[in-house]
């Protein structure tokens, strides 16, 4: 185990989450390379090997996009999030690009101040390090469970 | 990013919590400087700029005042916390003085064996390094929800 | 605090866990030595001084005839588990060994996509250093809440 790749995609982990639960939503497609994919799919998904996924976008400016459109339904300001993450398990490791897999769970706070246990899951990354900076080339997020699509609004 | 203070918060964080978790409340106190300030908040409050808390506390002698009233209160025994946390991000770092955010939820297990997600927030701390001991200078605990005040007794 | 053996004892849970969320189950006993011991038992238990456990292996092999009976048995297909850890506490380190305590909750999802917080507690584990690897001599599973033995069936 080498700890330097650990500790920079644990920092990175730990920087993207604040910017969702944080509501500082614009600063989320800067986490990502301009060709940053984005998935959320489900665990059962893909064990049947079905690649489709809840959300899916392929760069950075679909990623703005996205935030714009939350912002315009106002979505994001009547609830709140709160994740929690695991240690990052590196995977791999080449040229750069680290491969690594992060457990998850997810708490909603809603405006009302009722919380519940949203999700939970695991994301599966390939992260870029780019001199001081790590952004991710890829992040899959896969759901443990397939009882959330139509509650999915907000970035995971 | 420095591995270092990311590291010494992330180990004060840890003993913080399993003192609380563990109930070794006596301890709690401690892990603050003398004139340490202990505040507990909810995000709501922070975003209107009210600056009360729903507890608040100026130095490690309030501290001890308070876990007194707790035992004499009988109000820890009857139930245990469970507090998970993030990875700190370290905001600042300034005169051997740590600015960090930590995520974190608290589970609440009562006597009778009932679990609950208690609460979720996050923590803004200064963390002083004193030689090898880090203690803090400030905590606030911003919870993401304001459905808690009449249940709190136990430090968060 | 060294953090050489807080980032050994992290890594070798983040692969612990993960195994056992990826139900991949038969890879559980090679975290353990040969001799290995895995007990789960509850703060209650220990409060009293109990020395047995809901569940108790002093041996590698029987933890693969345990993971053969919960194959047999077909009880992991109809769930899946989700760990989320704290940061290890170290408390001891002497000759190659680690004694470390982790805080850990568990989400349980089952087939319909329903999703549930299941235990919550912490790990008690002796780690050793063998080379690259680390493995547990000891692993003493206390969880917070009694209400969950006629739960337990997989690994926590």
């Amino acid at each position: 185990m080498t700890t330097a790749p650990q500790l920079a995609v644990q920092d990175l982990n730990a920087r993207y989450v604040d910017a969702i639960d944080d509501n500082k939503l614009e600063a989320w497609p800067d986490f990502f390379t301009e060709q940053g994919r984005y998935r959320i799919t489900t665990a059962e998904n893909v064990e049947r090997g079905l690649p489709l996924g809840l959300i899916y976008a392929t760069s950075r400016a679909m990623l703005r996009d996205r935030v714009r459109s939350l912002r315009d339904a106002n979505v994001y300001e009547a609830q709140r999030y709160r994740h929690v993450l695991g240690v990052p398990l590196i995977t791999a490791e080449e040229g750069g690009v680290i491969a690594a897999k992060t457990s998850f769970i997810v708490v909603r706070v809603m405006h009302t101040g009722e919380s519940m246990l949203f999700a939970s899951g695991s994301y599966h990354d390939r992260v870029v390090l780019d001199g001081n900076a790590a952004r991710f080339a890829e992040k899959t997020v896969i759901l443990d469970s397939r009882l959330i699509d139509t509650l999915l609004a907000i970035p995971l």
